[in-house]
């Protein structure tokens, strides 16, 4: 067993706010929407996460995408009867999610800071190239990042891939996110270790995760503050380990 | 000086067919928008031009934010009097974009194996990373290719950025595309080399470039089977400099 070299961080609702925004949209949508059906006998929430999922295989992850979703589903809940007017609006809705500022979540930049000082630490974030890249320079902690990963999906081989750069095994590395799918269940998958710092609010997609008897490896964090005690946790457990198999 | 070391090769309008998609649905959105407004008066060409290249700011390149700019245009330009019908026959354009199959150019294959079997290569494309990491998987070249970057960006940090990761210098590096702008300018600005390798239509914004006193490390190439003489043509150059160095 090797010791804890390198810590992974998410983007999106881990080091900055993101999720709330979509939140905003996704209310603002259902109000425009709302003036051609009633949303309950239309099941808009619904229809419009039916249409997402089923796009994100040709869209992936992003606003850009998420906007076209929301404009397709738009014209079929309306049965077409909706207003250029209104299309326009869920254009701007998209646009203003694009330009929102970066908010860093509370205590973040100390507990990363504090991290780096002991560990290389990576950046991996899904979705929009473009728009992470805005909000990775917006966020000011780009140059505490040794790496910064963009993908369009966080899964099994995108870890492995990642992990195989960094000639390391996942034993070595230690994943912080907000999301039990994204961030913990592939790595913990793999072998490596989790710390999950849940938002107050997740996208009903990134909740669904398998975490089975890996539960071991995986840690919990209520905030940032609470991070680097984690991480230094997850390093006593392991040197635990090395000492028990040692003696044995 | 150093001898050629790396080669670089854009992806589209390089390696596979993309723009003509891009010009067909262009029409496709001009007959839509044609249903509303004179074509010729409303300048209909123009203002979805100008309409892009005011949010690439925002959308980056690639077939979503394209899709979300004809919309926009498409209101703008019928003066919020498009059906819902005719905005999901342009989210539809958008949707087959994204589909279409990748198409390898004549000779094209056989012209990377080539020059592979000399050099390493690198993939550096531009554009939304999901539908970029969709074509190159289609593309059945994924294999050839060292490394593949696929970048918001194809400016003189971006290839920067990409010759620091693999330690060279730029006048260790040939880049093969048809952009002038995206492909040639920004590495023939930081002294590598290009091969120009035309395509027969490209989009308005990839055709503007300086191309100034470099031109001496500018070769062209009119189709696929010719690359293999272009990359050999630089390699001479460079030996004779060399020569010329030493002799002198």
């Amino acid at each position: 067993m090797n010791n804890i070299t390198l810590i992974g961080f998410d983007g999106d609702d881990t080091l900055w706010k993101s999720q709330d925004y979509f939140d905003d949209a996704q209310i603002e949508f259902e109000r425009i929407v709302g003036g051609y059906a009633d949303l309950a006998d239309a099941r808009v929430h619904e229809r419009l996460y039916e249409t997402q999922k089923r796009n994100l295989a040709l869209f992936g992850y992003g606003v850009k995408g998420m906007v076209l979703s929301m404009l397709e589903s738009a014209i079929e809940i309306t049965g077409q009867r909706i207003a250029a007017a209104d299309v326009h609006r869920i254009v701007e809705l998209g646009k203003s999610l694009l330009q929102h500022p970066v908010e860093l979540l509370p205590g973040i930049r100390a507990a990363v800071t504090a991290i780096a000082a002991d560990f290389d630490i990576v950046l991996i974030t899904k979705g929009d190239l473009f728009h992470q890249e805005a909000k990775v320079r917006e966020s000011g902690l780009a140059d505490l990042f040794g790496r910064i990963e963009i993908v369009s999906e966080k899964d099994v081989a995108t870890y492995a891939r990642v992990l195989s750069e960094f000639d390391l095994s996942a034993s070595q590395f230690v994943m912080i996110g907000n999301s039990l799918r994204s961030d913990i269940a592939p790595v913990l998958a793999l072998g490596g270790w989790g710390i999950h710092m849940p938002y107050h609010t997740t996208w009903a997609h990134e909740s669904q995760a398998e975490i089975a008897a890996e539960a071991s490896r995986l840690r919990q964090a209520q905030s940032a503050s609470a991070l680097p005690d984690a991480v230094r946790a997850i390093v006593q457990s392991v040197a635990q380990s090395v000492a028990q198999a040692d003696s044995a």
